[in-house]
């Protein structure tokens, strides 16, 4: 199993070769600056194994380095998101591990959030039917959630006798959809359904089933085409001042957005604005 | 005062003690690992004393250690809550005590609180009629929040001049209502009806006042059904989560889970679903 | 530029000599405690100025000295609350500043959100029409938000180039508004209609445009006529845990509020109880 032994996908750094990714558990495509990661086992609701949350954790991790990617969108084949870890491939032999063995897999489902949170481009999941378990995790990851009315999220871990702590659930989903419902979603298991999911925070539209992933593609198309070294400082910033005081953060922002500052997509912006025009942004 | 004194409430530490549990100043019913603790002074709509204060903490702190307990429910006698702490035999009583017995008070209230978030039970609170003040917060220490269309919910302590930053109402309830909300009920002390108490996420659900006590004990018992050493771990990490950053805050989850991992619980839930039966967990 | 000189307002820090204030680049009124600031370029939309931003830092952090200013409120004249940092005023000098001098304006305009939440006045802002990049800063930086169902709040920083992190904004909205919605508007600029703001926690109440600005100043009054130390030392509390752990707060509350005991305005709370009559808070 790669994350025992260290084994690393030997993932491109930069934009061509990114291009030509050809990943071996999911789909991949780059188009104008969009990447969208397809799960892509439809007939068992797109489980993740052991091979696929490494290829993904290793994806994520080239991204950062990846100047051609603007923006990523995640979805599932199908008209389902993700069902989690599949029970036979990762459950099953989970059962026969020693504790290293045991958090050398938590940690890596683990550092594929860090992954998702660490590399610069906002991430959308589109999402409709099952989004559970690692699952619900990868579409709590994302930047932005755009769902449908009949899907059905769930941090279900309790239901296999483990804690909804996973995988920074109990980090992320209170401060998405506030700490009693997050409480509740995840001492239970129980599904949120589409209606919730808007109602609470956790999506940021409904969409229809047919439209679902177009518009998160329209979505992260606008984004790409944004001045989008200041979107990786946006993201940035939200994670870095998670747990700082106001006062600090408030200085944390001051250097960051200086920085933007001295962006040329800064200049272009006001140059168009004086010349009535709108900008074109290049991310630099 | 017990709290000035240092007494201490001679609680039993394992189930059987605290099956014959008496407590002096609220109800106590333990039944099928689901404990009922019930506020019990209707004609005054159950105000809090300097001695149900002191034994409530004592009772949660033994909770810890209380194998036999999975869950809590509390609530109140007839119709009510909690009318928070009593103005003859509390307010009184604060205003004839010096700084170090102040203090002495706050911090004992404020145990209270650190006791109810460090017992391994998931709290379900079942609130109908009046939760103010002092009773207010004790909702807020819950995990799990049932109440009433009818009920008032209120942080009324600059009611009687006092600041809105008691027993950790200013951490508590921003996370979970949002910081604009939670500003306005403890600037003011207004009350927060029952459909906004749902809508804002401070009520989990929203019951007839004929059903909020079974129904927040189905929930419980429920609960106490499940995975409850798993139950305890998400209960530890929401709190250990608090102001971790991201990163840290998945670590801490990867051995947590790891944890959760090497439990009976975990194989008895895999050999469950190969077996096409329910699981039966026993919390260990 | 003052912000570069280091030349300072000299601003009244009582309460006699603050009745007299007459900043220059905005208005200022002060009736029975609640100090009224309204930013006056209605034919821009009222826009924030490399002056106006110094003149404001200053006036709030002399508020934290001004004893007879309980409450404040801000708003903007003619029909909208604030445009942001203007394009020909602030953008384009902005656009030729070496990088200490692009630091030394997001500092500057940092100071002016730690100066509004270090006062320790509640501040109510009054939003109507547009509410635009600094000016939905200043609105998110107010303690409560009365606002209109035609307003328009957008952090549209990315319009122009920049990052969503912006005078503390990726602190502050995700705790109001939630993570999710937050990294949306943050992401995008667009704006959060009336509505939304209202259902997602940004708006405390929609009011109709003739009217926002008097129920703000009558919330604000209310305020005022309470218990203000007391309320001081609510938003000091709401800043200083903002990232403490749980038990860490409620020990700092109850050091808090042993303070708010030991006030006058506790007892006369407690005494007018005591002669069922309604307590007058002096702030003391």
């Amino acid at each position: 199993m790669p994350y025992l032994t260290g084994e690393r996908h030997q993932l491109p750094g930069n934009r061509s070769e990114l291009a030509d990714y050809q990943p071996q558990h999911f789909l991949f495509a780059l188009e104008q600056g969009v990447a969208t990661i397809t799960l892509n086992r439809p007939e068992r609701k797109n489980p993740l194994t052991f091979d696929s949350y490494a290829e993904l954790r290793d994806l994520f991790r080239a991204l950062a380095y990846a100047d051609g990617v603007k923006a990523v969108v995640v979805t599932g084949a199908g008209e389902n998101f993700c069902s989690g870890g599949d029970v036979h491939d990762i459950i099953g032999p989970l059962t026969r591990l020693d504790m290293p063995g045991l958090l050398a897999f938590t940690r890596m489902t683990g550092d594929l959030v860090k992954a998702m949170r660490a590399c610069p481009q906002p991430i959308v999941a589109a999402i409709d039917g099952i989004c559970a378990g690692a699952g619900a995790i990868l579409a709590l990851a994302s930047d932005i959630r755009y769902g449908t009315a009949r899907s059905k999220t769930a941090f279900l871990f309790t239901r296999v006798g483990l804690a909804g702590c996973d995988m920074g659930a109990c980090a992320l989903l209170p401060r998405v959809i506030g700490q009693g419902r997050a409480a509740e979603l995840l001492y239970t298991g129980r599904s949120m359904n589409g209606e919730e999911a808007e109602r609470w925070g956790f999506f940021n539209r409904l969409c229809s089933p047919e439209s679902v992933l177009a518009e998160a593609r329209a979505f992260a198309a606008a984004l790409a085409a944004g001045p989008t070294f200041a979107h990786g400082m946006t993201k940035k910033m939200l994670q870095q001042e998670w747990n700082m005081g106001v006062d600090e953060a408030i200085e944390a922002e001051a250097q960051a957005q200086a920085i933007c500052m001295a962006t040329n997509d800064f200049h272009r912006a006001y140059h168009a604005f004086v010349a009535k025009e709108k900008p074109q942004f290049e991310g630099d």
